[in-house]
């Protein structure tokens, strides 16, 4: 995470790894937020299309790669909590192709409610040497 | 802008407003960039999103809102640039629904290369008393 | 069913309905089939189009109505098999916006494979007089 | 399209080939519409879908494939007309992904009306053997 500028910036932190997912989260401060001080879709996506990725590479091997292909999320409720927290799971792993679903929740008094739910494409990029 | 802290905080400036149509901009630093310096899917979502609903905004009444339902975004290029500019335009401002398509370019040595295009949707709210 | 051109012009039927959920099955014939003999895209779409815009009037009243918005489906692996039957459940039953999930499966043999997922949204038009 | 069983079934003709652009065109009949008597929103799904899958393979060599990923549509009016025609066009050719958009349009009168817009990936299968 130490290389990725842009998630450093915004505050996102890896808090669960397991083989073909990952969860990621943000303790919700005034950078996040929009107008109505919700959440703005663009961080949701944004931990919605990370934690997917980085789902995508728990699967590959060493030296293979997940580019971002595309994705698309639909926004259920106001986002308003004190943690946001993205899970990335892998739905199909191919050759060529992985596909992601993410769900986004926000925290609020120990209860999570879901706010958002994206599709998530990866390409694959076999055995890049070093 | 100055209400929308996640915008702020990542830098987007709105760089041209017309009936129907939103220009967003960030210059590009590190606080923008994943791990291979390419600018990351969700900041370019967040341009494609914001100037999408930006856009569907110039078309309402003073007292209607615009609510962020869902996009999707395809990632064209790797996005490399001094600048980022989305354009987001309305195609079709219904009485419940506007869909906007929004282009996202990264500019380098006054060059504009396409690097995503979006295709988003946004809820109208009629006549909310203030 | 019998007022849907299309739907019974491809062979769908209604299999099994649950507050909040559809399934909607073809019996696989040539006529559903691309070019390589898999289940055609487009088929696959319409099953869970379909599916997700039915599960959203299972929670509607009398008088109201559900329209498309948009859709977007994932096709996760070339579906062969003698049936298809797509699920379409409410994730989100909002005052305006519905936001269903589809799982498409191709049956061979008794076993049920993941062929696509989409995400489907309909828009509520609420308490329309006869 | 002879062997493309399902389209045959539906009655899509392919109208226009350009490199890196298809036309597709139904005659509109009972057999597409749905309940309200509008065009299916899978028909228009379908005729994005191949459209650009089509347009796709304007653009590959002899031996290359595509194969669909995945597809967005957004249904922007009620679909009446004589015709509907879609218009798929690549927006980016890339080694492993093409990117197409789809443009729908019912006709009547001689006038064309959009009623659907569609971002369409579709994966590079390059020198296959025949």
């Amino acid at each position: 995470m130490a290389a990725q500028g842009f998630l450093r910036h915004i505050g996102v932190r890896v808090t669960a790894v397991e083989p073909g997912m990952v969860e990621l989260t943000i303790d919700v401060g005034d950078e996040h937020t929009q107008r109505e001080r919700f959440v703005h879709g663009g961080m949701l996506a944004t931990l919605a299309d990370s934690s997917s990725g980085l789902a995508a590479m728990t699967l590959l091997e060493a030296h293979d790669n997940a580019l971002t292909v595309e994705f698309k999320i639909n926004f259920l409720r106001p986002a308003v909590g004190e943690r946001m927290v993205a899970r990335g799971r892998v739905i199909r792993a191919g050759q060529r192709i992985s596909v992601m679903e993410a769900d986004v929740f926000a925290v609020a008094g120990g209860l999570e409610t879901p706010v958002a739910k994206a599709l998530v494409t990866y390409a694959t990029v076999r055995d890049q040497q070093p």
